[in-house]
């Protein structure tokens, strides 16, 4: 089966938005062994755009076209598409009374050319736009499927989610199942190289995603329809598991502060930071996780000796002997905070984030980790990162809270 | 004149990657003048790979196609290409000794099949890439430009600008000279209403960018080639400063911390934060400007309202009284550390960033934010951000930050 994507909008071929909606939709597509080829990107131009629709329609099962539906005059797709395929339309009425009850939810008046989205051709199927006006368009046709879809991100995936995918299922007779696990400390080459016989594997499949700081592992099964996925798919994340160790933090595409945050609460553990050279991105990090209070009280900017010396309790002599970036004021920091806070957990992170500052003996990237626990241990370690990076100091900045936080999870997991 | 772009490659078919290429590239063909009628991705397969290529040429001047210039067996762009226009492949001596640079550059051993990264076509110009093996390439036959890029972003955007760019105002004669202008506090519909004269102006022309939390407007004329630009930017640009005013906060593109960083130091004035509900994200904002800690040496976060009261000294009964939301606590943390830090303005951002914690007095999204001077001035503004936003949580954090930003930029004008 063969299914070709088409962008309808000036603003994607003027490179006013950079259009996500091929790689969105090609990814579910493909995972339900559906063959994509091409995706064409075309303006709201009457002769192009049907052009680029004969052409996709001659050459697959499926076509999906995506924006174009708005209220204005230059909202062309339905036309061109009704115009290819020799269809009439007409007033929906209860297209038109979805269209008006979006309006009332907003408070907003619905304006004269907003009727004109509930305009659709006879015989068609109609998918209520829950987020916005348009309503999506399925036409059926000598054995092929058209459909078209509201152009706005968040109106096209909820749709293409509730609708368009039981479709698949459908025309497929399948299901897709699928998790995510989410590594931390290891490279991508380091995770193919580690699940090489893994990856080939076809069903369930198994890609690796490349993230900032992180890999994720998706294993996907295509299933009978009405299946909930099958002991293949449990078989393989316990494989993948067993080989990758403790650096696998989640099987459900949590972020590793939400899982920081989970393990704290479930412990009934209390954090607190001490930031140096990431001047509160740790702090933000725990915090943008709602519930964070329940296990965050404090956290200490300490971007001066003053700071680190008069708020947290770093000894004078320690910063002139060893300088701020070290292990013995990384470890008075964490001692410092957990103090202060009457925490259960310290995390002091002190480092070099550049651009300049560095020496040879402790260049740009140097970071020292300290974690203090209430039963008085505490262990510092110390780390090199950047590695001449595009956007240095943002990316020496990210993997130094990335790797505090994980610290703290390896932690927090054997305390209690 | 007009352009196609094709990107090549099975991964962005199948989903695995966004295609940010052709919104990259038609962006600074539209600038230049030059139309983009189709955006068309296709994988890494001869027949349509060929096909795709045939059609572009038919129907453009200029063909662009990016990806599949890599060593192994599946990058077949080339190939394509040559079998298309008719054209035998060398052996280059110099792209050669260039990709044998690359690989010493990096201490790395040359595979066998790199070599196949300088079999190109007789008669071609190469670009040099600096960031990886593959030379671009550029064909001219019968009046037309075909160029093939390198599929990385980091090979290909630095190869646009200094190659292809260059190419273009051969092409159009012309240069393109942009300035961006960033806007804090006014929404995007109310830009555009203040700025409609000027947004429908030709030469140079002007155009809105919604963000996050700000609009840039970007100012660009096509100039002839040699020229830096004409009276009318310079004119159109204080045009729209006359308009909107100190909302303007920069016409270099700076970031709006970059900006509160640059006017602190240059007034040599030292900021602390105290941070609730943003939980250390306006310090992170912060710190994240190399050059920071010259105006920046102390944040608190207190999340909880013990250390509210223990280290910036917030009253016990202020806390009770009106609640750690509240324009009372707000001061008192703006002067609690503005005094611990001995700086000369103090911020205090307290709120409810939800999802829960929200009362019919206080909705989620209540948020104070204080200023405190050291020369006794307090001013603390009660904001409501969120909307019931996708993401709300993250997007009031954010709004908070950014607003807090924006009047340590409106009080820093105004001190000394």
């Amino acid at each position: 089966m063969i299914c070709e994507l088409i962008t309808v909008g000036t603003e994607i071929i003027l490179g006013n938005i950079v259009d996500t909606h091929s790689q969105y939709m090609s990814d579910k597509l493909a995972s339900y062994g559906i063959n994509v080829y091409h995706h064409v990107s075309v303006g709201d131009n009457h002769k192009r755009l049907k052009d680029t629709f004969s052409t996709a329609l001659n050459r697959s099962d499926i076509v999906i076209l995506s924006g174009g539906l708005g209220p204005t005059t230059d909202d062309i797709t339905l036309e061109c598409v009704c115009d290819v395929l020799g269809l009439s339309c007409y007033y929906d009425k209860q297209a038109l009374a979805e269209i008006e009850n979006h309006h009332a939810r907003l408070n907003r008046v619905m304006a004269e050319n907003n009727k004109k989205q509930a305009f659709v051709p006879h015989g068609c199927t109609l998918f209520l736009n829950k987020h916005g006006t348009a309503p999506g368009i399925k036409i059926e046709q000598d054995g092929k499927t058209v459909l078209i879809l509201p152009g706005p991100p968040r109106e096209l995936r909820p749709m293409f989610e509730e609708y368009v995918k039981p479709l698949l299922e459908v025309l497929t007779e399948k299901t897709l199942v699928s998790k995510t696990l989410r590594v931390y400390g290891v490279g991508e080459s380091s995770v193919e190289m580690k699940l090489s016989d893994i990856v080939t594997q076809t069903n369930p499949t198994v890609a690796l995603y490349a993230k900032d700081v992180e890999v994720h592992i998706r294993v996907t099964e295509l299933v009978e329809r009405g299946s909930t996925g099958t002991q293949k798919t449990t078989d393989t994340i316990e494989n993948i598991i067993k080989i990758l160790g403790d650096t696998v933090y989640t099987c459900d595409d949590e972020s590793l502060e939400s899982v920081v945050v989970s393990l704290l609460a479930q412990k009934r553990l209390k954090i607190a930071v001490a930031e140096s050279c990431t001047g509160g991105l740790l702090a933000s990090k725990i915090t943008s996780v709602s519930g964070s209070s329940a296990v965050f009280d404090c956290g200490i900017v300490s971007y001066s000796n003053e700071i680190k010396e008069r708020v947290l309790g770093v000894s004078k002599s320690s910063l002139e002997q060893y300088g701020a970036v070290s292990e013995q004021v990384a470890k008075e920091m964490a001692i410092g905070v957990l103090n202060l806070a009457q925490a259960d957990i310290g995390v002091s992170i002190t480092g070099i984030a550049g651009p300049d500052g560095g020496t040879e003996e402790k260049p740009v990237g140097t970071v020292f980790i300290g974690i203090a626990t209430k039963s008085g241990d505490t262990v510092v370690n110390r780390y090199l990162f950047g590695y001449n990076r595009i956007n240095e100091r943002e990316h020496i900045r990210l993997h130094s809270v990335m790797r505090a936080l994980n610290e703290v999870r390896l932690t927090a997991t054997k305390l209690r």
